[in-house]
């Protein structure tokens, strides 16, 4: 079964507005194993959207709209959808009565040009607005369906789950389900993963390796096509294996987790407590763990040391070592990380220097130099980076590989 | 003059990834006057890329491509446009000596796969990359053209600004241009704001007003179509007078900025210095100041107390104080702005102190409750406030409301 997303709206074609709406629908109808060959846009034009209607309907099983179900003389879906598909327009009491306790409910009258909403294609299954006032409905049209639902977000997302769902599944009852896992890693670019794993990337349906890269990760997203979700999951498990066999310890979550997130669940696992010193990340290695509820049982203290005069006085960076090695050194970063952790009194110390730009680069010391020092009790290690990018990515790459330091430290301990 | 959008990626069409490609372009096609009336996504795949190439080819003068310009086999869009419009594929020297460049640059050799994009279509004209290795093009075929763009938007927005605009700029002779002007307000709630440019809110092209909500931030975006920019520009400005007398000081900056940029060249320009003792936004008020270029310039420290024994060593917060009126308190707030203020010795000290949740709130001190002080030499004061959210919406609008504390602070100043 085929499906095809028409979004409707001059506001989107304008740019005025980001269509979530066909991503969101897009993901669920890849959930039930409906194939999505191709979504449009276009504005509220009735000639246009007819065309598209069209061919849609040439090529898809399932139509589903958005937008354009609205009170304005803007809003066209219903209309050109009843033209193009030659049914009537009527007009259904129920549907006024509701719109009408809609505005009663808020104390206000119901605007005439509201009553326009009330007028659906003849034979159609109006589907309940929980939100707002426009009704949805499903146009059954020799055996393919027509769908239009509201676009506000608000207002799609119940009526989707809460009718279109239960439809879609019982009309394709047989067919197979499409399940997908993301791992995600760190550490390495897209080029280096890929070259490794080319084979899995090749891979065609019902098994597929999609590869997604983001300032400072990569998504390894496995997609599989099976008759149940278990025969989908087992098959999944079977590419994840070889994946984390080629790319040992790079694999540092799954879906939507964070790398902060996977750090503080090792942190509090292992009873570890964390403090951090920052120069050229400003707070951000802070902030991305403290967006962790419960970060206060590991987290303790950040101190964003922005000037030398800080470094010195907060963080005890003897002024020799700040004059002879500079501020961006792999012995002020270590410094760094040896007193916080002993100011804070934690068990892991992180130092981070480094130079965000776009200004304050050389040639010695270019743009994107970053070092990071980790210091536990027993040792405090360093690394140089070279990161390329704007001030905002340098400081994302950056605190990612802090993070990164700490989870595969962390990692170390529990192997031992 | 009509151009058409398609965009090229399977993570779209499964709804992995939100379309916000598009909505760019869109935006930047109607300010240069050029119509978009259709929008398109299509995954991975060239019969379909190709179909819709064809179509597009048929209805519009300029045909804009985003994505699939990466290394691997995935990524057909190169193949697909030559293909499609009869051109060879030439592998181009220049192209690969910029790629090697770019991983020698990093200390890496040149992944195999990464050859793959030194092929552009024969008399195509080269679009360099300046952040990663996909190259655009423009293809010149009878006297329409199809541009190729990459997927990423941090590669694809230089690219554009640098490279199409000016070159659809000399395509086009247009007759209407529309022109956006967006007010960025914060402290007042979507209808608070509603409610008093109601009339504006209802007027209708040329001249519009549109109002969207952000977690901690509202803006109203003025658009106007008009023969050219001047025009244009001249009726935004009356509205735009408007708005601001009806909503004295609400309104913080314009279009793209941000309240931490508008904040930083307050600071910078009063030659004023601040430090951040922040408790419940975690670095977050530290971060967003020093994501703008040139903050060490007042930006001096930050100090994350996320424990009271932080607070009581770092920040001197007197223990019986936390105690008495507890860590969550107007007292608290005040002595950590005082003393981080005198620690760093600079003019203005920040304190930050409450409950982002999604535990640890109680029915006296309920999550969302913050205190928020600023302290300067000559007076300090604190605001309590009540955020409604989860954890990442209180930070976020604890950080806006503390950094707009700042503002109307240095507002004042100036007018003295």
């Amino acid at each position: 079964m085929k499906a095809e997303i028409i979004s409707i709206g001059t506001e989107l074609l304008l740019g005025q507005l980001i269509n979530t709406n066909a991503a969101y629908l897009a993901e669920k109808l890849a959930q039930l194993g409906i194939d999505v060959y191709y979504q449009s846009t276009v504005g509220d034009n009735p000639k246009r959207l007819s065309f598209l209607l069209k061919q849609a309907f040439r090529r898809s099983e399932i139509i589903i709209t958005t937008g354009g179900l609205g009170p304005t003389v803007d809003d066209i879906t219903v209309a050109t959808i009843a033209k193009t598909f030659k049914c009537k327009l009527i007009f259904n009491e129920e549907i006024l009565s509701r719109i009408e306790a809609h505005f009663k409910k808020r104390g206000l009258k119901t605007p005439p040009s509201n009553k326009r909403q009330a007028y659906v294609p003849e034979n159609s299954h109006i589907l309940e607005n929980s939100i707002g006032t426009a009704p949805g409905f499903i146009l059954d049209k020799d055996k393919k369906f027509i769908v239009a639902l509201p676009g506000p977000p608000l207002e799609l997302k119940p009526m989707f789950e809460k009718k279109i769902i239960p439809f879609l599944k019982d009309k394709t009852k047989t067919k197979e389900i499409i399940f997908s896992k993301t791992l995600k890693l760190t550490g390495l670019c897209e080029s280096e993963i890929a070259e490794s794993i080319k084979d899995l990337l090749e891979s065609k349906p019902p098994l597929t390796v999609g590869i997604y890269a983001h300032p400072a990760e990569i998504d390894l997203k496995i997609t599989a096509k099976a008759k149940n979700k278990k025969e989908a999951l087992r098959k999944i498990a079977k590419i994840e294996k070889i994946i984390k066999s080629r790319l040992p310890n790079y694999v540092f979550g799954k879906d939507k987790e964070t790398l902060e997130e996977v750090v503080g669940k090792f942190l509090a696992k292992n009873k570890k407590t964390l403090a951090v010193a920052e120069s050229c990340t400003g707070g951000l290695i802070a902030n991305r763990l403290t967006n962790i509820s419960g970060s206060s049982q590991y987290f303790v203290l950040g101190i964003v040391a922005y000037s030398n005069q800080e470094k010195i006085k907060l963080l005890k960076v003897p002024e020799k070592i700040l004059e002879k090695y500079g501020a961006v050194s792999k012995e002020v970063a270590e410094i760094m990380a040896k007193n916080v952790r002993k100011i804070a009194k934690v068990d892991i110390g992180l130092g981070v220097t480094g130079i965000a730009g776009p200004k304050g680069g050389s040639y010695q010391k270019p743009v994107g130099l970053v070092y990071i020092a980790l210091s536990t009790e027993d040792k405090t290690m360093v690394q140089e980076f070279r990161f390329i990018g704007d001030r905002l990515d340098i400081k994302l790459k950056t605190s990612q590989a802090a993070l990164e330091m700490v989870r595969k430290r962390l990692l170390n301990t529990k192997t031992k």
